[in-house]
């Protein structure tokens, strides 16, 4: 709740909602005849159209990722660090998209929407969504918004996998791919993570099959499991034992099982707080999105291959203590991309957040990202 | 199901159940009047009573280590591997004994037993285990034995912080401690994970705060979620990946949650075959027992301090892929004994398996285990 504006942040902002009915076949097979996606924009879109950046969100995110909404809001978007005047994505130089994905739960539709074909949620009958399916979306969303090229599309984690997925998908629409903490494809211990979370919203007796919008409830518990097991592997362990230790809440031991450690206190509180403001049935969606994504599936794991229809320019970075998707998963992309003769800078940068190294900002992080991000505006005249 | 058994087994064995009726007075202040401990015990002790080794299990262990209980059994004890004739514990040379820890769910008094008190089932009434405590109750069972003083004392993983505490709790009552795949203290990461499994559990509706005996129920899908997650630590990301890949049941995705990628699958049978044969109750006691264990506590941290009451030698054993307890746990430890001026040798086994490398014969693991407890063998005639 701050008092006045932080100099650099884009001040205060307001969603907007797009209403798409062109109806948009899905990798699934099914087509949903129309939906709505709600965005953010940050900064000024130049005479030419040539200063846009997209960005892609990552599991939990939505379309708020810099600014506030209001003076009384707590905490700025989850990617203020990195947008605003002055900052690695300068809204002073770019035009900044930030779009909740189509199966989302901050106002695009779905799972919880209303289903025009019932006029109830669609619940398990929204389509299992996946990143091509995203990109596809976006680029309506270009269209709309009169941006036929992107100067950046620009992501981490699963956002990540979007923006290498628009080099592939629509190599033209693109000068630059910003891929960071991303991977090309998880690995089965990613998958069995997943699988995890997803039994846990699914065994939850409130779940109902997905449809318990119908029944006035909300899978409460096992959302909240999924998002501890989740925040788990966002975290280092090196990262975790610096913040919490085997810090006890009291001076000794009670011998129960209530919380003790503050690491377990810490976890509830995340949990709960996660499963009271995120759709289990989006959630879900989510998870199968990351399992899916594997653009070297058609190239039978060939992944230089698959990099083949790339035109644009990729700034790949990891960080050290990313053990969700360490830095040899960002490697392995590198050097695909190298082999495919693609232009391609990466960086590993030094950080003991793990996974969610990402969204803090650290010096030599936001040096690299700056520095190529202010050529990425130099290009085209920003 | 063997049609005969090895030459290097054991053979068939029979559980004994051993009845306790000195009261034994536990770490968080209860009393236990009476109880029982079932073990299973394989070679013949000595004249004089100094060749036997004690085996600690861990979090999902029990009394049945090694042979078959019948020739219709699928799978010999849980550390056949290492436990027979010609073995690295040689049956031929000692006496070895395997006891079900006081709370277990195998026969051992546990949550699952009736309270002499109330006639019914302990439940969550069953007072919070330590390590400390394991100790007591397997001294006692030593007294019981004639075994004034084990040749070693051998665990992994929980087991491990057995066969550590021994050395403090009776240093004068074990020549050996045998250390493998252990860890001085859990991590904030490692509790968290426990955590993650007890919140499934207590969060199952079938747990009925833990009176599920009571309604005749068990809280299944918690425990099968609690396990789920409990495996994919004792694996590691190679193995995992070595094992099941991206592999998917069928030949395309289906778009769906059902069980697509073989990991998937792998996870849930897995979990379900462990919710159907063990106590979650257990489950709980044994996760609160790891998260406790902290034989510095009492020294402000300084386990070289800790550690001074020990006279025993010790074997200290890690693999390379070990995440869960990783090598650095263990050279933590031995940097401890070094400081402490005890004996220490420590071998670092290059494995792909994670923590369930304890479990796995390698050469270089068996060759160390087996020279070590020829030693030990010789220094007691056997």
């Amino acid at each position: 709740m701050p008092d006045s504006l932080p100099p650099d942040s884009v001040g205060l902002v307001s969603p907007e909602t797009l209403h798409f009915d062109q109806p948009i076949e899905l990798a699934c097979g099914q087509t949903l005849n129309s939906y709505d996606l709600v965005v953010e924009t940050y900064g000024e879109l130049n005479d030419d159209a040539s200063n846009a950046v997209l960005i892609c969100h990552a599991l939990s995110g939505h379309h708020h990722a810099a600014g506030y909404h209001s003076m009384d809001e707590r905490k700025p978007g989850w990617w203020d660090s990195c947008i605003g005047p002055g900052k690695p994505i300068d809204t002073d130089r770019f035009f900044v998209v930030s779009v909740n994905n189509l199966g989302g739960c901050h106002g695009s539709t779905g799972p919880a929407s209303i289903n025009p074909d019932t006029g109830k949620p669609y619940g398990p009958d929204f389509p299992v969504i996946t990143v091509t399916d995203w990109v596809e979306s976006q680029a309506r969303l270009a269209d709309r918004l009169g941006i036929e090229q992107w100067a950046a599309v620009v992501g981490g984690s699963l956002g990540g996998m979007q923006a290498m997925q628009w080099s592939l998908s629509y190599p033209d629409r693109l000068r630059h791919s910003v891929v960071i903490a991303s991977t090309p494809k998880l690995s089965a211990q990613n998958i069995a993570f997943n699988e995890v979370a997803r039994q846990a919203i699914t065994s939850d007796r409130e779940f109902h099959e997905g449809r318990y919008y119908d029944f006035d409830t909300v899978p409460r518990r096992g959302l909240m499991l999924a998002r501890m097991v989740g925040h788990i592997t966002y975290l280092s362990d090196a990262s975790m034992g610096e913040k919490f230790g085997r810090e006890l809440r009291d001076e000794a031991y009670k011998f129960g099982f209530g919380a003790e450690f503050q690491v377990e206190s810490y976890l509830r509180y995340q949990g709960e707080r996660f499963s009271e403001s995120f759709d289990a049935n989006t959630y879900l969606l989510m998870t199968r999105a990351l399992d899916y994504f594997d653009p070297a599936w058609d190239t039978h794991g060939d992944l230089p291959k698959a990099l083949a229809p790339a035109r644009c320019e990729f700034l790949v970075l990891s960080f050290s203590t990313d053990w969700r998707f360490s830095p040899a998963r960002s490697e392995e992309l590198v050097n695909a991309m190298i082999s495919a003769r693609k232009k391609v800078s990466y960086a590993e940068i030094d950080a003991p957040w793990g996974h969610d190294a990402f969204l803090i900002p650290t010096p030599r992080y936001t040096d690299i990202f700056t520095a190529y991000m202010d050529r990425v505006a130099r290009e085209v005249g920003a």
